[in-house]
């Protein structure tokens, strides 16, 4: 199952000539993830680590709060015309499959976003609200993580085309770095790794994203109890008031030994020695 | 309703120091689509062309093929805390509402996935196919648009955060440059553009992103009929597989006078007159 780079023929076209030759890409295929044989999402993702991605997933729509509430996790058993398991079939059981229903299925045809803040309206409580304490950083150890994020993408540097996300100690030692063609699944690959190892509330942890920081990534980052998240490029306005309400340190354009600290910026020290705050 | 940007303050920390200053950022807030009275989707938006948007975003999911399938667009009078309108809800009009299905809400309980290939699974047929024809672009021409484009994509210069999407003549004219947040709603606001002008089956013009490519763009475009898309990055797999399908020119890594030609090359050509293909 390593599909998660393929090679195309392609013309490079340059002002020196024009030349035939393959490219690796980024593979990208659907997922479905279906609960108890009913589907429930079909999402564009890289194969790979795709347990991870389901556990972050569900853990994102406050499906889950645990791993043990996946009871089980399986490809299912088709084949494509050529013979080959597909792999892009998910199959779940969960514990309590009733009282697990996603955000995005519960809209009503009650007025809805009509009379609400845009934050009210899209928001999901977090089973692990983020109060006092989470991490302290260091801010020369903050503006290096992305650096060791890089670093580790080893599917960026054959395809360009990929996004990443990271869980590091407050250290700068990087725990687990998830790639994907999606923001999103990147995000959910690597909070699904966390909650499969019984690190979720992940209070300690920061999360550095490859890209923009979106009202979704926030989300995603709150749902896991994570308490900072740092981007390396700009937040929008809903990341950094979900972010402000939820106690999340969000950090944006990390770029060299600069930062943008846009929420919280009483875990982000200069010089500190690597601890947690009383939590 | 100007809206697109909001401020908010930020500490900016370098070596030379810290400094606490007001930040431009983008502004993301969900936009949820209704089909009279009934709530379709939620997306998280840029405000600003979102009637652009909805017949984008229609025309992609295959519910309409032309403008005049949406009768009415309007904002659902609600307001917010503080009594503002919150034009977060449009509820449409469309002129035949029963047979205007999304493609994503069509899953079925059958295996689905299971035994197709990726591409057999999640495409959507156009109404607009792209036979021979389309248009034909000199190569400096086409190296040209991504410059074009960022000249005209005033939300970045402010936030650094945005995508962008632009519709171009063969000569390399901008006919209507769309940004969001979202990589996907700029596709759909520009291709909703055009089909509000009646430009749709849009097969002369070229869709140029300030992205990647990846399956879901690459399927926008030929919903709209669009013979050529240019990316400023990588293309996925599934992008290249369902562009050469499709009979879709796909470039990609457009920087500078160098780009990647991974479908139907033969509409780009140097030095050639300014001109359609025999259609």
């Amino acid at each position: 199952m390593s599909r998660v780079t393929a090679r195309r023929r392609m013309r490079r076209i340059s002002p020196t000539g024009d030349i035939q030759r393959p490219d690796t890409l980024a593979v990208e295929e659907p997922l479905e993830i279906r609960i108890g044989g009913e589907s429930l999402t079909v999402t564009m993702r890289t194969p790979g680590n795709d347990v991870d991605l389901v556990h972050g997933f569900l853990l994102s729509e406050g499906m889950i709060g645990v791993a043990e509430e996946i009871m089980a996790a399986r490809y299912c058993a088709g084949t494509d015309d050529e013979g080959r398991q597909t792999y892009n079939v998910l199959d779940l059981t969960l514990r309590n499959p009733a009282t697990s229903r996603p955000r995005n299925f519960l809209t009503t045809g009650a007025c809805g976003l009509c009379g609400k803040t845009a934050l009210d309206e899209v928001r999901t409580l977090s089973r692990y609200p983020i109060a006092e304490g989470g991490p302290v950083v260091d801010t020369q150890v903050l503006a290096g993580m992305p650096k060791t994020l890089r670093s580790k993408q080893f599917l960026f540097e054959a395809t360009g085309g990929l996004h990443a996300a990271g869980l590091f100690a407050a250290d700068g030692t990087a725990l687990a770095v998830r790639e994907d063609i999606g923001r999103h699944n990147a995000v959910d690959k690597a909070i699904g790794w966390a909650l499969r190892e019984n690190l979720v509330p992940a209070r300690d942890l920061v999360l550095i994203v490859s890209g923009r920081a979106s009202f979704e990534l926030v989300q995603k980052a709150s749902m896991a109890g994570i308490a900072m998240l740092g981007a390396v490029s700009a937040p929008s306005s809903l990341a950094v008031d979900l972010a402000a309400e939820s106690g999340l340190t969000l950090a944006g354009f990390l770029r060299g030994d600069t930062m943008n600290v846009y929420t919280h910026p009483d875990r982000i020290v200069a010089g500190s020695s690597t601890s947690s705050m009383l939590a």
